[in-house]
């Protein structure tokens, strides 16, 4: 698939941090971005700006917060004109402050929010697009919501600065003919504005759902290496990178900074085809159930988890 | 996706066998049976029906040869409704003999054929359909032939007493617009025939590509348990159950069977997402390369097997 408009987002950092608390070494994501750049990847995204207040330093890594200047040290001396973006809550801002864009290293700051938190959403990219920033407005779980508030929501948003909205697959319980429903929904209710896809990989459909997407014209695209990212994980990045026939794209340097780096860290860190995900997925419900249960010592009673789930529906 | 002519055939231990030389304890093969039965599975396949004379008994295990006696023996007393079928190579025929199909447990013999053999699979398929069996046939490595030789083959397999032709995604290079398209040259030129799919997951597309087929209405659906299948695996049977809206398939069985013996069984044997079969996949080649990368010292270098796979093509 060659579309000059597509762009490819790496969301290793922003997603994988679910995992680890954010604590990834500066060796690996300074590795990950000179590979990003090498590969043609058009963003990567580096992590969170949350409150401080609200998640405590103590408790997480620096990528929970993405200060400016801890992006910069990270980065310095690689030559680079991949773009750089950070995701915010639009539900939880409190005393997060955005410099003019000229001041940092960040080109785009993604907005992720529930539907019922869309006026904040909105109050904050017009915030961000007088700062010189670009936006994406990113909708998580939709799949629990009415088509009727999903619409009001679409709406609001055509009025906002955006560039970008996507359909976000929360819990992985989508299957392609409502990937196609989606993309179409929004294309109709967001003239003008491009649409974007981040699927996560519980029925290990985040890659074929990520092609759906594209096939209906979504450009901007998410991925991460080796599928990193919370639960059941993203669309492998190296899949997407193979699909693309764009020729800026390449897939030797995405395959040495996994070999690199993903191996072993997959052997400390839970991500990936995992059953209690697959069945969180399935149910369309929230991946905590699967992660907590993985926690236990019944982690591997996939059977018994099933029957639990299905009674509390 | 509920619809009454699917029919979903198991085949861990027909696929799952490429992993480990068909060498799988009756107990399993018996608890497998008893699951897919009270999970409402159609069809289950317990291996080849392979030479003696081409396979030696003292390298491969029971199941390299379904001797009808070892069937009855290890599914004696579980009442079952189930078919039972196994898998003949059309170009490795030799010695091999098929009872009248009431004198043996099983009831339908899948024919497996390269475009080039389609007239041994055809004269196969004859002498079966005589005997008394169900069969389909099962057409491998699609994605390197010409629509020309396989339109021939299809125009042949038209003439054939089989009742079901597969899709199979041999490398697992297949994309979804892909499957589209080979279903519907099936159901072109062969009026009155059901089409199966067997997906393999290279690039783990192949939940997502059985899904598709059936939206084009391929009624066959292969799939495994936990994707065991040789390299990258195939389409999970658990994925496929919970999918399939039809009363009759159970997911719950599926999940303890897979809990009992597959988290374990995957510890000693390797299947699923592997980089150098993703690689194959990618680049549409036999994943003999990608396992033989696996079995040596550089298993892990994934750029550098990508630069040889490139250079060789």
């Amino acid at each position: 698939m060659y579309r000059e408009q597509i762009k490819v987002l790496d969301c290793t950092i922003r997603d994988g941090g679910l995992v680890n608390d954010h604590f990834f070494d500066d060796d690996f994501v300074r590795a990950l971005y000179a590979a990003l750049t090498k590969a043609g990847v058009d963003y990567m995204e580096f992590g969170y700006r949350c409150s401080k207040e609200l998640f405590s330093p103590e408790k997480f890594g620096a990528w929970k917060y993405c200060d400016d200047e801890k992006i910069a040290e990270v980065i310095d001396g690689i030559e680079s004109n991949m773009k750089i973006s950070i995701m915010a809550d639009a539900h939880r801002i409190q005393e997060q402050t955005f410099k003019p864009v000229d001041e940092t290293p960040i080109d785009m700051v993604r907005v992720a929010t529930y539907v019922k938190d869309v006026d904040k959403a909105i109050s904050l990219t017009h915030q961000l697009h007088d700062l010189g920033y670009e936006t994406t407005v990113n909708i998580m779980a939709i799949s629990k919501e009415s088509e009727f508030d999903l619409v009001e929501c679409l709406k609001q948003l055509a009025t906002s600065p955006t560039g970008t909205v996507y359909v976000v697959d929360s819990f992985g319980a989508l299957y392609s003919e409502q990937i196609e429903y989606y993309v179409k929904l929004y294309q109709q209710y967001l003239p003008g504005k491009e649409i974007g896809i981040h699927c996560h990989n519980n029925q290990q459909l985040a890659f074929g759902n990520t092609i759906e997407a594209i096939i209906h014209n979504a450009n901007y695209l998410d991925a991460s290496l080796y599928g990193i990212g919370r639960g059941a994980g993203n669309c492998c990045l190296e899949l997407l990178m193979g699909f693309l026939k764009n020729p800026k794209y390449k897939l030797t340097p995405v395959l040495k900074v996994l070999q690199d780096y993903m191996i072993d860290m997959r052997e400390k860190l839970e991500w990936g085809y995992l059953i209690p995900d697959m069945i969180t997925g399935n149910l369309n419900e929230h991946p905590r159930h699967a992660i907590g249960r993985r926690a236990g010592t019944d982690r591997d009673k996939f059977a018994e988890f099933y029957e639990e789930m299905i009674k509390d529906v």
